[in-house]
């Protein structure tokens, strides 16, 4: 069993350089590859790892081809190792097919819904009142949309996704098991010495090729949508509130929150449990690091950290401070000793018979 | 279509300056209104955002009235527009209607529960054993609702939620999709290299009035119960550990969390991924600020922000201090330069014949 | 009604000093204990709690039992009085019992499932093609198990919890309500200006004896499993990315997310809402508390705190050096008026005729 090296080669554009025959078995990383597996060098700093590895053939890049370290495998030429590799990963460890099309006879649809061509609708997945999703759709067990909600076509609920009333998703979204979208905003008015719950009356727009991770929670508007931006990537447990705007292509890693009304440009980076104060702007191409608390407007292409988060540079330089501020007392404790010192001096000179001393 | 501005204004005691017959179709902020659209001035800071506003009216102060900026709109005089806002909001776009009454064929309910009248028990929810539920409640689409637990009137279980065993759950209260109430408090003992469970044998009782967000997690007490106060405001993805007695018309912002056996006096507020230590107390009116850590008690009416959370005057003044730290070490450093020269002046003072120099 | 204290001391090993026929209804703390209640001491702290304690009995050692402010409760000597008391607790007021064997008629099962003898399956529970499950496990209503899933003996899987395809779970583990695990890991490849997905390949491998809280997320491995070493336990809302390796016996409380690829060793304990980042490793007997932030690697037996993360002396001593930073600042103000004050003394003493002033 195994396919040839060759084979593979060929879905990548690569050029053997050892035995094309050779049948590969698997993929793996460098450290946990077993004899018939493929693995990849991307990096020359990977190169010290090769010595107790045991993959039968390796992705690499010419350049990285000339390292005598490589030289007992049995090599294929690429451009980009890690791409080819995940290409090649496909072919020889598919994922699992899709749910096969179908309606499941447990799914509860209302009679007002439409639902398009190819399309999977699992055990107990309940859809509302003039709900309309396109075509090649899955919906999972357990899913629950709620009437008029839009899917577009391609779009992915994996099991126990809850969509609340009036949500819409576009073409190719995915959203992962247990993430719930379009939960009322958190808003309340304080009279008479209790809160009043502000109706949120808005809905959630959820753009083309995003991807949701699972147990993220993004809330409706109080008033108008909130929106996730087309190609925008999401991670577990993240907490969009209402009304905020994201635009495209930003990337948010876990537990990162955002407050409401926040707005993104394109290209935001958020690392994980990023926490973002109501009403703040990040502006395209900026990113704020890991644990982040950030409550002014973030610059275009800026990179912020810390809590309150500023700009990297500014807070490394803060960091490093902080980590001297021991030995800064003490200096000063020092200074103070080194100064009472010469005072002392400077008043023995100033006495008249000082100099005779 | 529309309604006309005379009846609206009518809804919340408002004078009309302009035509009252204005036909009104629809509610929005300053910025997204169409025409047609009412939206309000709350407050002077908003009357520079007026320049290209299109709303067809507006609500406002009789202050605020006076400013010529509003003089182009029709305005409608009322004491608290943002309120008056949400008062008309509901009539001009009301919120989707409840369910429809009626028990879902295919929910699955134990026939030892009594569920009192005018409630909605949506597909596949299930209700186990010995439940009561009072009447006007309503329970989405994948509830789950362990035996022994009690639920009073008008009590809305959006898609999803569970409520283990004995939990129950007073008047009026909401809990949004995905939340997970009475599951085992985080308990264990270590003996022998291992930690051994100890059974959490306690219960949940959510008061009146309270507000649940999705994917809150809310553990059952060890022995006796974890309490959420009446009127009492939680947000999304909040923690509340096992024993936490949280007092009435607190507010928690969106992932806090809050390690077991805490409580909390009336109107507390903990802003967003605030951290609390176990066994800790804060005091009736007391704030903490969004990502604080808290591991003292807290006196009642006080503000405190920061990690290792502090009262908010001191650590804005730390925050400051860091802040200006490489000013200061650059301070130090030239006090230390400058100590050296005088040292050696005073050093040549010294000697006898520095005064001919 | 109740047992009587010669009846529940039996159950621990323990001596009565009292009336062994006092019958015994409840258990509690020393604070909530009614009469008729046990409660009991482990601490010599925990005596000036006894004034108003109104427990009809005390479980304590040997040692406190010795202190006249134990003399007028009867009491009960063992060895260790928290056991005692967990294990006799249990007794009082049993865990409900576990539900009922046998499969629900809505549960919706593949053909080419197997599943062992005396397990629950509860309402609307879907289990995928080829899964294989143990004997004694629990799958609660709305769990949806993917294809290709392996459940061990005495699992228990709570209400809503979703297994992706081909996750295993061994003997004894409990996954809390609305878990989700082998969700995809987070991974994509910038390419022409948008994130492409890497497949995610991999797996989810839970071992023995864990515990894993609600709303928890643990994601598959982009290739090879995400794994959960025995006896690991793991409180609500934590998140563990693709490719993370944690080890036997350790323990995460609340909120804590790991980024990918972060291995542990055994007996390590994270505190709440501490953020570890990928490829990090924490050895051995390793700690973090609460709230850390932490990106190096955490040598065995060490505590580590803060953000970013140091060892807990290292961090202690700049939380302090911090506070007293506007000290700092105030005596190196001090001190440069009166390097000035010194410096003018001098610079009078130089001038020639300074000495007749």
């Amino acid at each position: 069993m195994g396919i040839t090296l060759a084979e593979l080669a060929a879905l990548v554009d690569g050029e053997v350089r050892g035995d094309t025959a050779l049948p590969i078995t698997g993929g793996a990383s460098l450290e946990s590859a077993k004899p018939g597996d493929l693995s990849f060098v991307q990096d020359s700093r990977q190169l010290i790892r090769l010595k107790d590895c045991r993959a039968a053939a390796l992705l690499t890049t010419s350049e990285l081809a000339q390292d005598p370290r490589l030289a007992p495998f049995v090599r294929v030429i690429v451009r980009d190792p890690a791409a080819a590799f995940s290409i090649i990963l496909q072919r020889l460890q598919p994922a699992r097919s899709r749910p096969a099309r179908g309606i499941a006879p447990t799914a509860c649809i209302s009679s007002s819904a439409t639902i398009g061509a190819n399309c999977y609708v699992g055990p107990g997945a309940v859809i509302g009142d003039n709900v309309v999703i396109g075509s090649g759709c899955d919906v999972h067990p357990g899913v629950v949309i709620g009437p008029g909600c839009r899917l577009g076509n391609d779009v992915v609920l994996h099991p126990n996704v809850v969509l609340y009333a009036d949500v819409s998703v576009d073409d190719r979204t995915i959203i992962h098991a247990g993430a719930i979208i379009g939960a009322d905003g958190f808003g309340y008015r304080f009279a008479d010495g209790r809160f009043e719950k502000i109706p949120q009356l808005g809905t959630v727009h959820i753009q083309d090729d995003v991807e949701i991770g699972a147990c993220t929670t993004i809330d409706r508007g109080a008033i108008g949508a909130t929106i996730i931006g087309a190609g925008t990537k999401i991670d577990n447990q993240v907490m969009v509130a209402h009304n905020c705007e994201i635009g495209r292509h930003n990337v948010f890693a876990a537990q990162v929150g955002l407050a409401g009304s926040c707005t993104t440009g394109d290209y935001v980076r958020l690392g994980g449990q990023v926490g973002i104060k109501d009403h703040i702007r990040l502006n395209t191409g900026s990113s704020v690091g890991a644990k982040g608390g950030v409550h002014k407007d973030v610059p275009a292409g800026e990179t912020w950290i810390g809590y309150p988060a500023t700009p990297e540079a500014e807070q490394k330089k803060l960091v490093f401070a902080v980590h001297r501020l021991p030995q800064l007392r003490d200096q000063v404790k020092q200074l103070s000793a080194e100064l009472a010192a010469l005072r002392d001096e400077v008043a023995r000179l100033r006495e008249p018979n000082s100099h005779a001393a």
